[in-house]
């Protein structure tokens, strides 16, 4: 977007804002009464939410019957509600300014949802949590009804969720409860966090006035302070100018998240400037992009492309989260003085912060003022990111081997998602062909995660006409989550389920207990899962490959190509090999355990 | 046990407790060190703990490593760690005086477990939760590593977790360290609730004195203040003289928790009162006991049993939850002025409460004090507790025919678990053999638990040389928890597992939504579940029974009940098929809300 294209957006949202507000304060009579439950899900739908998550139970019964009976809206029946919580945060994930939701009953439901919903937080995915809780009368007598903990504490769920979103939201008037509601939302899409919000079964079909119903909601993104903003632009400008043009950017996960990747493109286009991806950035620019060199991730980054990006003369992070795994474990090899942070709320210059500087309004007019830099910017050198296929003398599938390997089978479109094992490095070595998504949770790193994710991310994708949608899960992970894979079946939907099975927990192995019983799992029959799980009359695929030869056989075998069903596919690898990523990595923090504390863990 | 036995468990429980006192205080030098690892385990193996739950993460590694080296403890590695909560919950309802004990990762894992141990906390079961978390330096330092909320907030997780524990330990001194988990220990132990205690990754094997481990822990009962007790034995036998002897006992959940069972026992041979359980309490006392009259659920209790209570001049409860399911939906059918609640610490003498005065130690006064009461006590008449098996003209297994069918299935010894759905409330019907045990999660009521529970049952009850374990649950709740049955296959276990499947959410169905599409599931291939998930080399059974003759059949069939591996049995039952118990209780609350709304609730 250009400048004014952004101030616009963003004077609107504000007019917006203050309709609202003034709705609110007049309090008219004599309009349209709809239900708060009707209320509630024409706010959802207004942003574009086509699928609710969840599990019934007997507090939120009478909500979903107007989820069944809405007309654009389809409710996903999970298996349970952590599954629940994660298949929303994988459908916010994909669904542009949109919300993943989520509805729970009150207790066993809502808490079990809870390391979702603090996954949402930690990566910054807005996750709307609805909690289906006892009528208000009964929360006024709070008699000793199931699901509470006998003592009477009938907030205690509520306080646990203030833990882990940004805003709670415990509606217990119906007359405020749809600005209650608003705000909920508001703060859900601004912040990009989850929020949660109670929902008492006596409100479900409450009346109130439609009358604010006229004003969609939108993400709010306040205006920069100008003259802040122009000072930051020209300390920005003058670094830029002392680096003579030798500027890289990293761009990081921010830039999804905060919605900037039309913005950052243009300031890539017009600057010239070479690009790299944080690993949780991965894909925020499309990977074929001329100048585009691939993953950056402080010192176990492939070394050309290291040495490429920390030569630099500065250096310009995007929407940057330096956590242990996304940074080669705070490894990052430039100084202060030559790294410049533009975030969503803020921007760090050197050693210096200004406080709500946000980059969707900085980024339009950095790229107008830097655009002169172009002849110089699009001068520095790029190697193009290609995966190396190694020659090797196994017939084993290796890491190093599959997943290069596993690159060519992408399409332009496809989404791919990661799981928190050695899928999230191992997919890193591996380019993506344009307009590909990768979805992974290398921040909060839940194992399982990836299984519910794909339920959302499918169903997203589904709606906006994506490609395929491909999972690379080990079989750790997925025996957490597994009984996810049933809605998938049972709705149709087509994921390509790639099974790593290295039989336990690997990327525990090599962190700690190589040889531990701890480690290891039980064997499951992989093959026969879909059709155990699925439904009697829907059809599924599964293979299973042994060797690299299997592998390429697969990769060429027609009835796996053109599968139009859930697929898997058992990979078989060994049990104690890692990705160089994830061995590196690990490598690193038991150096820096060694030097603090001079005990050797050779395990 | 008599009141002296009881008075002198006390005092030496007062006389260990003041000795740990000293040693804190005398922080003595010079003895033998043991790591701070082994301090816990030491302690937790001292009170019969033989198994702890969990799964592996980067936090809890070192401390798995001196678990799995632990000669008295093994390691149960969980599929996830809700399960690896609910598996806990079970194995402590099954162990005398011990503690279920499950180990998780920060954050990721730690907040998985959140439902389970919300739910030992309402149903009051003794539940150590052992969090590995960052070491100290980074506790101090906050980086962004991962499994954090990324705001530094490392607290956070400990803030959850005191809204549903009676205490929490959070490790930050080496010195403090055995003190502090010694009263996690004692507190968990005492109160009957789950507690929390941090281990962080560089105190696993920080070394700490061993001397406190010759004074081993104990659940601690205090002694009540002997003129308030006196008081109250005066009160209660007032009562049952002006009763003249007409008395009934309702022993309910408290039974079992706060381990009263041999003192209900005596106290019911010494004075003869008939007793009757509520659902929270079947089988505190063998149900074939001459004295025993069946199961009390206020107004929907069976016609005979429910005016046998009722009419009787003094209702003494022991251990009472009057929750919602299981009070009837609180319609207990006498006054106030009729009735004595012993509970663990406090008394209710018709309108009068006595804090402070325990069951424990009043229960063996009462006995000397009113068996002079026997004679009349012992002849007011008891209705022998018989299932009843109605004549039906249909095959289909219904609730009405299967739950008094089943019930000539069991032996002595058996552990039967119930699921909250259908099966809660058909086992209720069904009079069990003496010396079964009956483990059901009534009132905090999560789906799920009774599959990861079953696993910590069945290793408990191996442990105590216990019968069979016999799990009853609903395809729609297995479907939540449905990977713990793999742990079982591993290890050996051979619980029977009755599977019902009638398509969905039975119990949702009977509340509300009865042709509503999201109480309805994908339709698994259950006899091949357990094939699928189970070790390559390891022998399951499954078998499914259509109609009642089929079911005969099975309960006749030699392959079937010699069984000696992890079985399964999926019945098919009705989609709209709800025992009575359930249909007559959720009757009483669409009445309740019909007369406190004028709306009827015909859904």
């Amino acid at each position: 977007m250009t400048t004014a294209n952004v101030e616009v957006e963003s004077l609107k949202g504000e007019v917006d804002r203050l309709r609202l507000e003034v709705q609110t304060l007049q309090a008219k009579q004599g309009h349209e009464q709809v239900t708060l439950g009707h209320y509630l899900l024409t706010r959802l739908t207004q942003l574009g939410v086509k699928h609710m998550f969840g599990v019934p139970g007997d507090f939120n019964l009478g909500f979903l019957d107007l989820v069944e009976d809405h007309p654009d809206i389809d409710w996903i029946g999970n298996c349970n509600e952590l599954n629940a919580a994660y298949a929303a945060d994988g459908y916010a994930r994909i669904k542009p300014n949109a919300l993943g939701v989520v509805t729970t009953t009150f207790g066993v439901g809502e808490l079990s949802a809870t390391n979702g919903i603090a996954g949402a937080f930690s990566e910054m995915v807005p996750v709307l949590h609805i909690a289906g809780v006892p009528s208000t009368t009964q929360q006024k007598k709070r008699p000793l009804l199931h699901h509470t903990l006998g003592d009477g504490r009938y907030g205690a769920y509520a306080e646990v969720a203030k833990q882990i979103t940004v805003h709670t939201a415990w509606l217990d008037n119906v007359e405020t409860a749809p600005r209650m509601i608003d705000e909920a939302i508001i703060q859900c899409m601004t912040k990009a966090r989850p929020v949660y919000l109670t929902l008492p079964t006596d409100f479900v079909t409450a009346e109130v006035s439609s009358e604010r119903l006229n004003i969609p909601l939108q993400r709010v993104v306040s205006v920069n302070d100008p003259p802040t903003e122009n000072f930051v632009v020209d300390q920005i400008e003058k670094l830029v100018r002392e680096a003579e043009g030798d500027v890289v950017i990293i761009v990081d996960a921010c830039v999804f998240r905060y919605d900037v990747r039309d913005e950052v493109k243009e300031f890539l286009k017009k600057t010239g400037f070479p690009v790299y991806a944080a690993p949780m950035g991965k894909t925020a620019i499309d990977e074929d992009y001329e100048r585009y060199g691939g993953i950056y991730v402080g010192s176990i980054t492939d070394p050309e492309i290291k040495e490429n990006v920390e030569k630099a003369k500065l250096i310009i992070s995007v929407g940057g989260v330096q956590s242990d795994f996304n940074s080669g474990m705070f490894t990052y090899g430039f100084p202060t003085s030559r790294h410049v942070e533009l975030h969503s709320t803020h921007t760090h210059i050197q050693y210096a912060a200004y406080p709500g500087v946000g980059f969707k309004h900085l980024l339009p007019k950095l790229t107008e003022r830097l655009q002169s830099y172009y002849d110089l910017g699009s001068k520095i050198p790029v190697i193009p990111y290609k995966a190396k296929i190694p020659a090797e003398e196994t017939d084993v599938i290796t890491q190093r081997y599959f997943w290069p390997r596993i690159g060519s089978f992408f399409k332009p479109n496809d989404v791919i998602v990661t799981e928190t094992g050695t899928a999230n490095f191992g997919i890193l070595d591996v380019p993506l062909p344009p307009k590909t998504l990768l979805v992974s949770q290398i921040f909060w790193g839940s194992i399982g995660w990836s299984v519910g994710a794909t339920l959302g991310v499918a169903l997203a994708a589904r709606d906006l006409g994506l490609g395929r949608v491909v999972l690379f899960v080990g079989d750790g992970s997925m025996q957490l989550t597994v009984q996810e894979i049933s809605p998938m079946i049972r709705l149709g939907l087509k994921p390509i389920i790639f099974l790593l099975n290295n039989n336990g927990y690997v990327i525990e192995r090599t962190i700690h207990g190589k040889h531990r019983k701890y480690n290891d799992i039980a064997d499951w029959k992989w093959t026969q899962l879909l059709d155990t799980l699925g439904d009697r009359e829907t059809e599924t695929k599964s293979f299973k490959v042994t060797n690299q030869a299997e592998l390429e056989s697969l990769l060429q075998d027609a009835a796996f190509l053109d599968s139009d069903c859930t697929t898997l596919v058992e990979v078989i690898m060994d049990r104690l090999d890692a990705p160089r990523l994830l061995a590196d990595g690990v490598a690193i923090n038991k150096r820096a355990a060694r030097a603090a504390t001079g005990k050797v863990d050779d395990d």
